[in-house]
Order: C-alpha cells, then sequence, then structure tokens
C-alpha cells in the first residue's frame, strides 16, 4: 500500500500542480500585454509562498490530529509538518490548497496591487481553505454531522473532489475581490460595458488544455471510481462547453427578435444580428461543467452528469450577465466557471448519484430496501432530502467562511491603501512600474534581413 | 487488476487527450495570426462534441458487444453507455477517436467552414474511426479473419497502438478533405507554389513536444512491453527527423549540381543554392516517425525501428512533394506525418518483428521450430508473408472504408455549399468574421511608458 | 515486478522528457525573436540525435556490466542496446542525459553555430554524461571507493536525482561554452554591462512551469521516498525563490543607502533607488532551489530543504553577479541554476539528512547507536565528515571530468572555426540566416478587417 499509495497521490498532485501553469496562461491570455508579467509572477508566488505557508500551518489546520468525539472545527494541534509519513497526503492537499488560491488572481487582474494579493495568498492558503478542507475532507462538522440535529448515518457532507472547499472558496473569495477592488478603469462607463480583450487566445487555450487535464488528474488523485470519475468530467464539462457556446451565438438573434418583431421598436436602419461562436465562451463554459462535476463525479451516472453539464453551462451565462449588470469586472471569468459551477455540483450531485448510493435520488422508483437510521422510518425518500439539505447547509457555511474572512483582509488591504495599483501604473501598465520586465520588449523584436527566407 | 487497470488506462488516456492541445497549438502556430482563433475553437469543439457524440453512439461501435462467432463488421447493440465497469474502456477508447478526428482539422485550416468541419467531426468519431477500430481492436473480421481463407492462427491484422485505425484513419481522410476544400487562395497560382508562412515557430515547438510525449503515452496506455515500446519510438523518430532535415538540406544543393554541374543549363548570373536546416521539417518528420512506429512498437528490435524511420523520413518528404506537385494545399503536413507514416508503419511492422514473435521476418535465418497452421506446412517463411499479406488487406479496408465515407461527407457538405467559407472571409481573416474574437487583439497591445524598465 | 516497475519508470521518464519543452520555451522566451527558432530546433535536435547516441553507445558508457571488483572507471563492453530486459532503464537514463545537455544550449544561445553544438551535444550524451553516471549511479568508484583509501562502507557518494551527475555536468560545461563563446555582440562595452531582454515572458513562464513538473518526476522516478522527495523540492525551490527575488528586490536599497547614506558620496541631483519585483529572478532562482534539492531530496528534512533553499538562493545571486563581473554571458541563467544548484545540493545534503542515515550530521546531538565502520571506532561523528569529503571529492571529479572535455571539444570546434555564427548573421539574426523559418513572420501577421469584431 504505502509506497504505491504514495506514488499514486505524488505523480496525480504533480498534475494538479501543473494547472498552475494553466491558471498562469489562461489569465495571461486574457490580460492585456502590458500586465501579463504581472499576472505570472502572482501565480508562480502564490505556489511558491503557498508552498512555506501550507507547510508551516495550513496542513495542520486542514488534517491537524483532534479527537473524533470533540468535532472541533479548527484542528487544535498547529505545528511544522516534520517525521512521520503524511508527506504524500502533505503535497496532495497542498496543490488544491494552491488551486483555490490562484483562482482569484486571475478575477482582480491588470489592477491588483502585488503586496495585497500576497496578504490573501497567504492567509488563504494558510488558514481559509485549509478550515474548509477540515471541515468537508478531513474530520470536520460537515463530515461528523453534529449528533444533536440527528442526521442518519448514510448523510455527510460529499464533495469528492473539492467542487465547494477548493472552488466555491476560490470563486467566492473571487466576488469579494472585485467587489472590493471595483472595475478596471475603462470598464463601465457611463452604465456601459466595454469590452476589454485580452492579448493572446493561444495562450488562453494552452492555459485551458492544462486546467482539463489537471481537472482529470484532480479526480484520478482521489482514487475512487477513476473511470467513471472521468467520463463524467468530460462529458459534464463538454455539455455546459456546447450549451453555453449555443446561447451565446442565440442571444444576439433572440434580442433581436424580442426587439424589432414582438416588440417592434422603431430604428432607423437595419442592422442584422452579429452572431459569433466565442471561443472564450466555450473555454470558460468547459471548465465549469468541469468545476460542477468535482463534488459528485465519483457517483454521478453519466446522463445526470450531462444533464448538470447543461444546467452549468446556463449558469455561466446567467452569471456573466448578472455580473454585467452589476458592474463587476472578472477579466477572466473566475466567478461564473468556479464559484457558479462550484455551487451547481454540490448541489446537484445528490440528485443524479446512481442507484447504488443511498442516499440518491434516483432511488425513488424503486424504495426497495431497508431504510437507516432511525430518524427517517418511513422510506429512503426523506434520505435524499436530507442529504440535498445537508450539501446545503455545507456550502453555504463554507461560503460564508470564505466570505466573511476575504471581506475581512480586503477592508484591510483597502483600509492600509495597498489593494490597487495607482491610477497612471493602472493605465499604462503594471508590467514595466513594478516588475521592470515589460513582457514583450520592443527591443528583442525585428531582424537585420530584407527578405524572410524560405523559397 | 480492476482498480490499478483503470487507473492506468485512465492516466495514460489523459496524456492521450493532452495531445488535442499539441495539435491546437500546433496547427495554431502552423496558420496565420488571422485564423488563430479559428484553429484553436475547431480543436476544443471535436473533442467536446466528440465526447458526447463516441459515448451515445462511438463506443458502441466500436466494441458493442457481438458473438464472435459471426464476425459481423459492425457492432450490432448500439447504445447509450450506462452502468456497467467498462468506463476506463470507453474513456481510452474515446481519447484515440478524438485523436483521428483532430487531425483533418490542420489539413483543411484556414479555409473550412466552422459547420462543415464540425458535420465531419461527429460522423467521424461516432461513426467511421470506431468501425475501423471495431475491425483492428474489437472483434472485426481483421482480428478475427474468416476461416473461409484458411489463415494460420497466428495470422491477424496487427496494429498495436493506432498506426491504421487512428493515424492513417486521420490522414487519408485529411487527403480527401484537402483535395474536396482545394488550395487556400494565393498557395498555388500559374502553377507556381507560394510559401504562406505559419505565424509563430514556438507554438508549433510547444504542440510539437506535447504530441511527442502524447504519442508515448499512447503506447505506454496500451500496457505490452512499454519499455521497448518508448524506446522504439524514440528511435525511430529521431531516425526520420534526422533523415528528413538532411534531405531537405541536401536537396537544393543536389538540384543545383544536378542543373548546372551534369546537364550544364547556361544561366546569366552564378547563384549559390541556399541551404537551410529547416526546423519544421524535423518537427513534421519526427512526428512522422513516431507514427509509423504506432503499429509495431510493442515487437520491434530497435535497430527495425531505427530502419523504418529511416523509410518513414524518405516516405514524409516524397508525400511532400507529391502534395505539392499535385497542389493540395495541407497547411500543416497533416497528411504525410499522418496518412504515409501510419501506413509504413502497418506494412513494415511484420518485417522487423523481434523473432519471439511468429511471423516475424526476422525468423528465415533460423527457422528452428514447429511451424504453426496446417496450411503452410513446409515453413515459417510463409507465415511472414501472410502476415504481410493481411496487414496490407487490413490497411487498405480501413483506408477505403474511410475513403469512401469522408468523401461522402465532404461531398454533401460541398453540395450543401457549406464547405468552405466565402473568398472575402478567407482572405480577411476568419477569426474576426466568424469568432468575434482575434487572436492578438491590437486593443489590447502597447504600454504608456516611455522606457522600457530595466537597468 | 517486470511489468509495473517498466511503468513506472518509463511513465516517469516521459515526464522528464517533457522537460525539455520546458528548456525550449524557457530559453526561446529569453531570447531575441531573431533567434528563436535556432533555439528550438537545437532543443529538439539535441534529444533526436542525442537518443540515437545513447542508443548507440551512451547506455554502455553508463552501465555497461563490469566485475565490481575490478572498480574500473568506464564501462568496457560497449554495444548497442539489442535484447534484453533493461529497455525502462535505457530510456528513463537517456532522458537524463538529454537533460544535462540541453542545459548548455541556452548559456551559448544567440551566438552558437549548428554544427558545433551538434557536436558538442553528440560527445556529451554519449560520453561525458554518460562516465559521470556510470561513476556516480551505476558501478563506479564513487559509489564503491576503492578500498585502500579504507572509507566506512555506510560512505558513499550519494546523488539521489542527479545534481551532481546531471545538473552540475551541464552546468560546467555551460560555463565552459560562454568562455570560450564569449558574450553576445553588445553585452558588454566598455566595461559595462547592458540588458539584452528575452523576448516573451509567457513562453519562459511555461517552460519554467514545465521544468518545475519535471524535476518532480525526476524524483519520482527514482522511486524512493517520493513523498518526501517532491515536499523538499517543492520547499527548497519555494525557498530559493522567494529568498532571491527579495536579494534583487531590496539590494538597489541597500547600495543607494551604502553610497549616500554611508559613504556620503555627493551627487548631482536626488535619484530614488528603482525597486522591482522580478519575475525572472524568481523563476531562475526558483529552479535554481529544486536542482539543489535533486542530490538529498529522498533523505532531508523540510527544515533542512528550506535552508539549503536559501543558501541556493543567495548562490544564486551571487553567482549571477560573479558572471557579470567576469563579462560572461549567460542568456538564460543556465550556469547559476544548474551550477551553482547543483554544487550547493550534492556539499549541503549529508547536513541535513534525517536522522535514520548513519552520516546525517542530524545525528550529532544523539550520537546513541554503534558507529558502523571499524575506522572510525571512536564515534559517527566522524562518519559525517567523511560522507561529506566524499561528496565534495566526487563533485569536483565529475566536475574536472566534465571540464576537461568539454574544453577540449570547444577548443576543436573553436580551431575549427567553427563555434559561432559570423558577426553579420549574429547581429541581424540567426533564424532566417540558417533556417529559413523566422519565428514570427510578417506574412503572417495582419488581417482584412477594420473593426476587431466584439460588442
Amino acid at each position: 500500500m504505502g509506497r504505491d499509495y504514495d506514488f499514486f497521490l505524488v505523480m496525480n498532485a504533480c498534475m494538479v500542480l501543473f494547472m498552475q501553469s494553466g491558471f498562469a496562461l489562461l489569465e495571461a491570455g486574457s490580460v492585456r500585454a502590458k500586465n501579463v508579467t504581472n499576472i505570472l509572477i502572482k501565480n508562480l508566488l502564490d505556489v511558491v509562498v503557498g508552498a512555506i505557508v501550507y507547510w508551516a500551518c495550513g496542513f495542520a489546520f486542514a488534517y491537524g490530529k483532534v479527537k473524533r468525539s470533540e468535532h472541533d472545527y479548527v484542528a487544535s494541534n498547529i505545528r511544522i509538518i516534520h517525521g512521520g509519513s503524511f508527506y504524500g497526503e502533505f503535497f496532495f492537499n497542498f496543490v488544491f490548497a494552491a488551486t483555490a488560491t490562484t483562482i482569484i488572481s486571475g478575477a482582480v487582474a491588470e489592477r491588483v496591487e502585488f503586496l495585497s494579493y500576497l496578504v490573501y495568498g497567504v492567509v488563504a492558503t494558510g488558514f481559509i481553505q485549509p478550515v474548509a478542507v477540515h471541515w468537508g475532507w478531513s474530520n470536520g462538522w460537515l463530515l461528523y454531522p453534529p449528533e444533536i440535529i440527528r442526521l442518519p448515518p448514510a448523510v455527510w457532507y460529499r464533495d469528492y473532489a473539492g467542487g465547494g472547499n477548493v472552488h466555491a472558496v476560490g470563486g467566492i473569495a473571487a466576488l469579494v475581490g472585485c467587489v472590493f477592488m471595483g472595475p478596471r478603469e475603462g470598464r463601465f462607463e457611463d452604465g456601459r460595458k466595454y469590452h476589454i480583450p485580452g492579448h493572446s487566445t493561444p495562450l488562453t487555450c494552452m492555459g485551458a488544455f492544462i486546467l482539463i487535464i489537471g481537472f482529470l488528474a484532480m479526480v484520478l488523485g482521489h482514487g475512487d471510481n477513476v473511470a467513471l470519475g472521468v467520463t463524467n468530467l468530460t462529458i459534464g464539462g463538454s455539455m455546459s462547453g456546447i450549451t453555453c457556446m449555443c446561447i451565446v451565438f442565440i442571444a444576439p438573434k433572440l434580442e433581436y427578435l424580442w426587439k424589432y418583431k414582438i416588440k417592434k421598436i422603431p430604428r432607423s436602419r437595419k442592422i442584422k444580428p452579429k452572431q459569433y461562436w466565442s471561443f472564450l465562451v466555450l473555454v470558460d463554459a468547459t471548465l465549469a461543467g468541469m468545476v460542477a462535476m468535482c463534488a459528485g463525479c465519483n457517483v454521478l451516472e453519466p446522463f445526470g452528469a450531462a444533464i448538470i453539464g447543461i444546467v452549468a453551462g446556463f449558469g455561466f451565462a446567467v452569471t456573466e450577465h448578472w455580473l454585467h449588470i452589476r458592474q463587476i469586472d472578472d477579466p477572466v471569468g473566475s466567478i461564473p466557471v468556479h464559484l457558479t459551477g462550484g455551487v451547481i455540483g454540490v448541489l446537484m450531485a445528490p440528485l443524479f448519484a446512481n442507484k447504488e448510493e443511498e442516499y440518491s435520488f434516483i432511488h425513488w422508483k424503486g424504495c426497495d430496501f431497508d431504510c437507516v437510521g432511525d430518524v427517517n422510518s418511513t422510506c429512503v425518500y426523506n434520505l435524499g432530502f436530507q442529504q440535498l439539505l445537508w450539501q446545503m447547509i455545507g456550502i453555504v457555511a463554507i461560503l460564508m467562511w470564505t466570505l466573511v474572512l476575504s471581506s475581512f483582509i480586503f477592508w484591510i488591504c483597502w483600509y492600509c491603501d495597498i489593494l490597487r495599483v495607482d491610477m497612471d501604473t493602472e493605465v499604462r501598465g503594471i508590467d514595466i512600474a513594478k516588475h521592470g520586465e515589460p513582457a514583450y520588449p520592443n527591443a528583442a523584436y525585428g531582424h537585420g534581413w530584407d527578405t524572410e527566407g524560405g523559397s
């Protein structure tokens, strides 16, 4: 067991760690060229600083030994990882914590001050996410519900690959960050939204593909029903991507029909609706679908994965729209991908869990086995609802926890006036001002030949 | 077995799936900047749509249960994958089907209409490639030759990692696509060939490296003699790449010598032949060599791999030349890499299989064991030829099958006039017209600083 | 064992091979756009040529069977790999040899002649590095110290993942190459250093992330204490990166204080020191820290890894400074990363090895067990020093071996005048002159639309 298990764990952890480069490239491709180095250093730095912090205290908060009977909410014995044989677990959990932290870097891109991002990263990797992990994965109250509420033993908070305590944690913090930070200069003016394009779709694409592989590794690493897991992940992600791409393609046409055909708004000249197959929507919505699979991919029926994927696709489109209305500026779509996807996944997982699982809603039809738990002696019907309810309580608890703590940190940064770079730096670009390293220095381009080779 | 085997399979399948990003980047680097988003969305979309289609029917066509005695050619029971424990197999085979489909996207790049590519992708992933897999890998007539032709039991169609039913299927479809599509505007004019350079060699290089790793994973995933397999793959690919790079380097010199030294064509002024070490040739020919290894890498002797590699290198150069003469425009070299490489591999694998394999040609020398099969009671000499013949029949059958079906699909698309984008869009670029997302938007570049940092 | 072990080995070897693309991208991003294709082809070519050479003789030099009692220094039976069951070992060791060779390509970038790099690559992959491997990993004198010097049996040269015979070998050769080659035109003029920026930080970042994953795979592949290994690698790399980034951030301030506050140098006008958070320093120093972990990551205590990381961070900064003073031009930082990192790692590994290891310095406190070896009957105290001394002898021997041989090769290339491209080609760019393939051809950019899509 030992050695092979470690190999297992570490191998997959490496692939999950590789997601960091996926985030870095996806985000770099989605910002303007003048802020690329800034986003790259942020992404690399939250890994290296995160590794130290998670080693120093994060892992202890997450998996520190506490007597199980006490159900305390935060691990009591905090200490530097030292000795013992849990380095595999440490490394595996570190990469998830680092992922949760990285999520927000995209949302606050092109305007966040280097230092305040670092402060947030330290607290998030070292405390906020580990506590959520403690609750949901280690031995916290979500996994061992307090006896006083008398849940049947088969009901506990189920989140297989971190839909809640990785993605939703990152997503809600991203939302808080965006709200505190305010939109980028020029994004919303006079109540109108202006498009600020990213500087390179190939970088975004490369990043997205790495993230897709990373999601698969996330599922693999948890080691339960891996084949079903990756199948669900693929189907769910695909459905979400296709759904949302089609929504975005059809939307202008529908708006056009509504405005000029049904409401018959008068217009000076005929304009045809512009319909595009959007690559960036396909990418982001596919990722949102994969996030939505994380919570339950080891138990979902594939058709259930497809349905959740479609819901995630709609959820993505709705969230994006809501952000535009609220004038919240999320340059890379962190919030619709990770927050919406994560929450949808955690809530919908019990609905389509395959019928071997006691709490599955698919059970309803048959109800052909003895009910568990003395609370609901009538039927397993209740078990599904109780599971759903507990999932709901779990995700709300995790969201509130992250919301409160990250608001506090961002508020402090705002109070100390280190939250956002000054206007001049933002408009001219952060790379040169803060890092002295433009992503594409003019001096490095050009050549001295008249013709460009070839036949 | 179960769990570890699944882990095995899925892990490697993930790495093969990562090849999709390799194809995406290699192709993106090989087209002009105005069509980059278009090729990226095509590559991502054929994965996500392919996943749904392969789930819906592709896997059933490939591995649907049929009674073995009946030897029917297409699986009879088509149904959505649901229940059972074959998710690992499903996922593993899906990534190969997706690879076969993706191959053609490069060949028809910069001119294909989005919709017609999608139609082709659906049919290819859902039907064409699965049937070829059924024949060669699952339980079709190539694997269980009809009894009537009385082949010895040791002879059946051998294609270890998909040289035929993945690469050759993709390659021949790419050829059909290119012929139907016609060359890009400005590629061939007045009988002359004009070079249309790709926009970024680093993207191409990144893509190629990912493909190389993916090829290794393809071999690993099939799980037989993995160490020998990767060794052969590396040696064969290397030999092919070096051979072809040297051919391209020497060719202008030879042409020069032929023209002015031997034929003594008069010339107005002295021109030295321009000799280049071509990076793109090295990349593509290395990939062609690896494709040529797919069919037999688990049984080949390394020296045989080297010889096949050299042949593949020559084959690549000859195919490229033939395409130029026939004015067939394949922007990324899909045809010489996958079609030529795949066919050479399938045909040459028996010649250099190590002598433990009964059908190996290396056997001839010794002939020191009892012959198998009652047909050829003289010597195993025949066995090698019969194997070679059956490989030939197999690859021809697969090529014809794909040729006919893909011709039919492209013909329909041509008939419906959705095959190719209109001339205006092609000349100006597809990204902005169809996707509204240029790969490198001008608005995302530039900064507001006078000097560019640094010391 | 057999099959699983091979799978193990090959899987990780694939990930280490992927490092080649990491080197290619990191180096491509660090050079000017006019030399990108040149560096890419060099990196791909040293793999494909290296594969052939390592197959032809490299592996035989490294692991050729010699009778252990004879302790000869170079394997005697050189032969083409053929038959047998050591393909896994072959492939695994090949990727390390290829890594050692690739290291120098960055150091001599933008000026080396294609041919001379190839000559060096062939000798390095086929002979220089294999001999170092033979000494340290296979059955050479470092692993089995000559009996005459009467070292206790627990003392031998320990280099777990190639800090010495991969990284230091590559690093010292890079230094020799840089010295022979001389700096790039315009790098040092009138005793001053001029910054020549690389053309793309995203490429550099992508490359660095791939290298990080590759380092983890290097550790995994050796299969001993993998979980502890990756933990140490992560912590050591992080500490080094953070340390060096802070040094570079603080240095201008310190220099300023020294000059104007302490020494009170008069100045015409007030200039504030410019302080930057350097992304490229973070990247390179993190890699240096990881290199420093290679030698001992399977036995180090994590706190020891942190300390070695900090030392590596300082070492990186000092080496960089020394190179500037000596006017040695290393465009991508190969020397400080691989030479400094490798040497620090080999020397410091015994100091912080965990106390289960007999030779560990941490032992000193307790000294609570029977001493091994009849030489030092007093205390295990001596064992640690003897180990340290033997590490020192080992690394010096490896460095001298590589130094002498690579000097000889570069000297021959210099003598034949094929060492460096001519001045005209260097100034105008190598891509077009030698390869006919500019990395970013002007003809491939631009589009024909007035507006750039979007809303």
